[in-house]
């Protein structure tokens, strides 16, 4: 039988991403392809003590249902966290616990935008937000990602000709560049979606894992009437697999989420909720950060290490100060062709994955010749001889 | 500031049964106003030796990301679940797990619904299905629902006038009603639907949970070129606040219903889908299925009893063989002012909780004078008490 989908999913693809991981699904794979964190920063042991102590105490509350807007003490504290960041305020915020940031930017997406109108994103980006955007049929519009954030001219000239309802922005260490926002970017970008009534929407997986540099202010301090949507996931700092998320902000945009979230799973598997409640109040979660931190520190070190001493000189790449990601660029004048090529045959013929940029240009005729490597999820030794490998592959292509 | 929500979302309220929960947090009040299985019924000891296996054993399955299709030991061993009662055609179907089943119906209307086009449901049917059809702006049309199925002369006439994208059922103990479709309207409004092009999507979250009378095949067993959307739930038999739910149906269809849950939630929180593997693999289903029935049987023949002891003689009412829900109808003349009246004085000022059965209709003007009682989570002195008290307030407004 022949079904006929809506035009909003037709087109949308599973994620190129998934492709490459099927390679490495072979266990002779040594992947820079995924985005989890390092198993070694997973606090499995804490969160095995803590679940025993959930199901002997409150087992009633894990296995029944829960509410939409989420575990009512664990949304506390994610309040008292975010006002120590600035960026909850009580006066007009709100927060609801989500299945994991995805969930939390794809209902900021649904709520605010019917079929045509516009969302900025920052091009190249994170592409299950992009998915997300795409699957309710919105014109996606890319503005140039530069070292320190995007480009605010460029910005600019869409917020006036273009009915932008969201702006999404990954100001921290972002996914794939691993690039971050300065706080004048900030500041310039917030200025100019109030001027022309875009909301912002700020997606910050990875603001925990900042291992060098200074803390920039989140663009959800500036805000004074909660037209800043927050994003924010224990994903990478306690674990993806629970699934555990959140969005801040005002009021009547939470209103409407949890509206759209009690359609889509009724609430958040109520065990997940309760772990991470139960962590933030057992564990000094500073202790844990700087745990975290200087196990992505070393990584990051061993991996940028290894890119200067293998790869072809002409590659450049990003220098992330937190995150998962490195981001590099190969040679002036290579096509995107070239540069696909270039992670086929990493992956097929010597059994090392790596993500095309193409997973995260805004439209499919966008070209790129960058390539995402993630430090987080390999071993030192997968770091260093797949960074072997690849120089190696990439000398070949590309001269020294 | 004042935010401009998407069309889809603009007109979407939270469920009015929430509104009556809020009076059920007292605790003075009893609450026939539910949807929880029963407390007795979860088998909370054997999920809490099964998750302490789980992480001593596979802390990093349960913990990392996992794949969007569903945790490949349970997508299995529901596969065999389901061919073992003619649901699943390895030919043509596939299966996903999803985060209840409320994401399952929530995203076959997204893959297949454009904006404007038409989803058929029972009138009345389950709030949380139709508000989540709403929130994709579909064209949301209703068939009477009868003692045995709706009304397929009337579900002929929609098709013929109208473009049905997609046709809801909950064949089993439908929720509000407990009715039950005959096996002969099954198999006409499969006919029906096949005629005209329209898929089926046959929602059942309480098949399992008959405890009277003979069961009656699933109209997916009819489906022989995977046109049937079937959606299924571990919410009533083992758990509702893990979330697992799943969808079998043709390949095509899960592989957009996929790409859909991928920008959705990325997957379901894997200690829930691994919780329900290790029970199906460790446990005999059939032998739990037959302690939940007894539960069950002892609560609805209770609840039925004082019903007839103790209310109006006008009022009548289904005598459900399974599920959760007895549907009062109130005696003919009652307007739907007078219907929540009713519902509104009994929980203000007896502190019992029921919904009416606004709740539960197509369109806001469609006039009901039914209610929703749920004799799943009450305790049996809740049911004599609360009875009691519907009874007497019953008198008083409808008469002897």
């Amino acid at each position: 039988m022949e079904f006929k989908f809506s035009d909003k999913v037709s087109q949308l693809q599973a994620s190129a991403i998934r492709e490459i991981l099927k390679y490495s699904s072979d266990p002779q794979v040594i992947s820079f392809a995924a985005g989890s964190p390092a198993p070694e920063a997973l606090p499995a042991q804490q969160l095995e003590e803590i679940s025993k102590e959930i199901l002997a105490q409150e087992p009633s509350v894990a296995f029944q249902y829960g509410v939409t807007e989420g575990y009512a003490p664990l949304r506390d504290e994610v309040k008292k966290l975010l006002a120590s960041r600035g960026c909850f305020d009580p006066q007009y915020d709100e927060v609801i616990i989500t299945s994991g940031a995805q969930q939390a930017n794809e209902l900021s997406a649904k709520v605010l935008c019917n079929e045509g109108e516009t969302i900025v994103a920052e091009s190249p980006s994170f592409i299950g937000s992009l998915n997300a955007f795409r699957s309710y049929h919105v014109d996606l519009c890319g503005v140039t990602l530069e070292e320190d954030g995007i480009d605010t001219d460029e910005l600019e000239q869409i917020l006036k000709t273009k009915n932008v309802k969201l702006v999404y922005l990954i100001p921290n260490f972002q996914n794939p560049t691993g690039n971050t926002m300065s706080w004048e970017k900030r500041v310039k970008t917030f200025e100019l979606c109030e001027k022309y009534g875009a909301v912002i929407l700020e997606d910050n997986p990875y603001g925990d894992l900042r291992f060098a540099g200074e803390d920039i202010k989140s663009i959800k301090t500036l805000d004074k009437q909660g037209s800043v949507i927050y994003s924010g996931t224990f994903s990478k700092i306690l674990s993806p697999g629970i699934r555990v998320g959140y969005v801040c902000a005002h009021k009547d945009i939470i209103q409407k989420i949890i509206v759209c979230k009690q359609v889509a799973d009724v609430h958040t598997t109520m065990w997940s909720q309760m772990l991470a409640y139960r962590f933030l109040k057992k564990y000094d979660l500073n202790e844990h950060l700087k745990g975290l931190r200087k196990v992505y520190e070393h990584k990051t070190s061993l991996m940028l290490g290894e890119i200067k001493k293998n790869f072809s000189s002409k590659i450049e790449y990003t220098k992330p100060q937190g995150g998962l990601f490195i981001w590099c660029t190969l040679p002036e004048g290579v096509t995107t062709e070239q540069m696909t090529d270039f992670c086929t045959r990493a992956v097929r013929d010597y059994k090392v994955a790596v993500v095309p940029g193409t997973a995260f240009t805004i439209n499919s005729t966008d070209q790129t010749r960058s390539i995402r490597l993630n430090f987080s999820t390999p071993t030192d030794e997968q770091i260093i001889k797949g960074c072997e490998i690849l120089g190696r592959l990439s000398k070949e292509m590309f001269g020294e």
